[in-house]
C-alpha cells in the first residue's frame, strides 16, 4: 500500500505515499498509522461524489485525503480531536506533496461526539455535509490493550459509541447526503440500531481475508433520510485464494483505481 | 430439488421427495409449496445435533422433517397455525414414504406468537426444546401480494414479526439451545434488535444468486444466552458463475450431503 517511506529528519514521523503516490501522509511512526481501513472506507465514495465531505476521526487524514485525491469535486474536513494527530492531519495537508489538494482540504480538531451548540462552534453545522465517514476506535473495551497510548487511544472503543457517532453524522449531513462506517463484524447490531430513524437503504459490504474465512470488517453505507430496506453486498475477498498477495480487484480499490460498491 | 412430484388421485396435492428420496412431502399443488429456503433453514442444524428441535412455521413440514431425515436423533416438532398446512404436515408424517421418520415428528398446530398459558397449553412450553427453526413470512406488507389466497398467508409479512416470533424461540429454547431463521436481508435490523439480550453468538450467512450480485436471503443462526459477539461467515453463492445450475455445494446443502455452517 506505502509507495514511500521516508523518515524526516526532524521528528519521528514518516511521509508516507497511497495511491500510487496521488496523496501522502505525514504521520507517526508509531502508534495508529493509517493502512487499509482508511482506504477501504475512502473507496465507499461513489466516483462521482461533488461536494463536501467530513472524515470523522480522520487521524493524519487517509480517508479523507484518499476521497480528495480521487474525487476533484470533493472537499474535505478532517475531524480529530487528538491534537497529535490533528497536528499531522495539518501537516499533510500543507506537505508540498499535497500541493494539488491543499485548497480542498481543512483539519477540525473536534471531538466528534459534541452535541448541540458546541458541536456548531466547533464547524460542525447542521446539514453541512453532503457525505460523512467514520473510521471509529475499532477494539471493544474487553480487548487486550495495546501497549502503546497513542495506539490504545485510537483503538479502544467505547461503549456507545456507534450511537454518539451517527448521532453526530445525522445532525450534520444534508437530506439524501450520505454516510459510510468501517467497523468489526461485531458491531454491526449497535450499527444498524442507530441507523435506525436517521440512515435508511443500508448497504452492508463484508471483507474477507479468504473466501473461506468469516469477515474482519464491515463497511456500512446509508443514506440520510431515505426509507429503502438494507441490501447485504456481495463480500470483498482480500487475498488470492493461496498466499498472501492481495487480489486485483482489492489492490485497485487499495490504489483508488475502483469503489467498493462499484458506483 | 424435487425428486419426485406426484399428483395423488384423491384430492389437490402433490407428494414430493427431498433430500434425495429420504424424505417427502405431501403438500398443495398450488399455495406455499417448500423450497430452497426450508432446505437451506434446515442445513443450518449441525450434524451433530441430538435432541428436540421446533420448526416454527412449519408449512408442510419440509425444514423439520429435513433435520429428522439427516439427524437420527432429532425429534421434530412441527408448528403451524393454519388448518390445513398443519393438515399436510400431518399426512406427511404418517405417509409410508416417512415410515422411518414417523415416530419422531409431530404436528403442533398453534399460532407461533402466542403468549404465556395459552403457549405452553398449545404445547411449546418453557426451555423444552434443544433448537428452533424459525421461516417466517416473508414478504413485507409493501410489497405486491400473491394473488392466491394461501400464498398470501404464508408470505405477507407482520409489523414486529421477527420480535414475536424471536420472544417465543427465546422462551421455548433451553440455555445454550440454539436458533436459526432464514429471511430476507431487509429484515436484518429487526432480527438482530430481537435477538438482543435473548441470543448472542450471532452467525450471519448471507446467500447470493450470484457471486456479483446483493444477497436474496439471510440465515441468522444464535444460541440461547450465549454471550459472544456477531460473526459473518462466508457467503452462500447458490449458482456456478455462468448458467442456471445449483453450485456443487449448494446442491449438497439442498440435498442434506453438507451443513450450512459446516459443523
Amino acid at each position: 500500500m506505502t509507495a514511500s517511506a521516508v523518515t524526516t529528519a526532524s521528528d519521528d514521523s514518516t511521509l508516507d505515499g497511497f495511491h500510487r503516490g496521488a496523496f501522502h501522509l505525514v504521520q507517526p511512526q508509531r502508534g495508529h498509522r493509517a493502512g487499509m481501513d482508511a482506504m477501504m472506507l475512502a473507496a465507499s465514495v461513489p466516483g462521482s461524489f461533488k461536494g463536501r465531505l467530513a472524515d470523522l476521526g480522520a487521524g493524519a487524514g487517509a480517508a479523507g485525503l484518499a476521497v480528495a485525491a480521487r474525487c476533484g469535486g470533493a472537499t474535505v474536513a478532517l475531524v480529530e480531536r487528538d491534537p497529535e494527530m490533528a497536528g499531522y492531519a495539518r501537516r499533510s495537508i500543507v506537505h508540498e506533496a499535497n500541493a494539488a489538494l491543499r485548497d480542498r482540504a481543512s483539519v477540525i480538531e473536534a471531538d466528534v461526539t459534541l452535541t448541540g451548540k458546541a458541536r456548531i462552534a466547533a464547524g460542525l453545522a447542521d446539514g453541512a455535509f453532503d457525505f460523512a465517514l467514520m473510521n471509529p476506535p475499532f477494539n471493544a473495551a474487553a480487548d487486550r490493550p495495546s501497549p502503546d497510548a497513542l495506539r490504545r487511544s485510537a483503538h479502544v472503543m467505547e461503549e456507545g459509541l456507534f450511537e454518539r457517532w451517527l448521532r453526530t453524522a445525522a445532525a450534520i449531513v444534508r437530506p439524501r447526503g450520505g454516510i459510510s462506517v468501517i467497523a468489526r463484524p461485531g458491531s454491526l447490531p449497535e450499527i444498524l440500531a442507530a441507523m435506525q430513524r436517521r440512515f435508511g437503504g443500508a448497504q452492508v459490504l463484508p471483507i474477507h481475508p479468504r473466501a473461506h474465512e468469516p469477515a474482519i470488517r464491515i463497511v456500512v453505507r446509508g443514506f440520510r433520510s431515505s426509507r429503502a430496506g438494507l441490501t447485504l453486498m456481495p463480500a470483498l475477498v482480500v487475498h488470492d485464494p493461496t498466499g498472501n498477495r492481495f487480489s486485483p480487484h482489492t489492490d485497485a480499490i487499495n490504489n483508488g483505481r475502483a469503489t467498493l460498491f462499484g458506483d
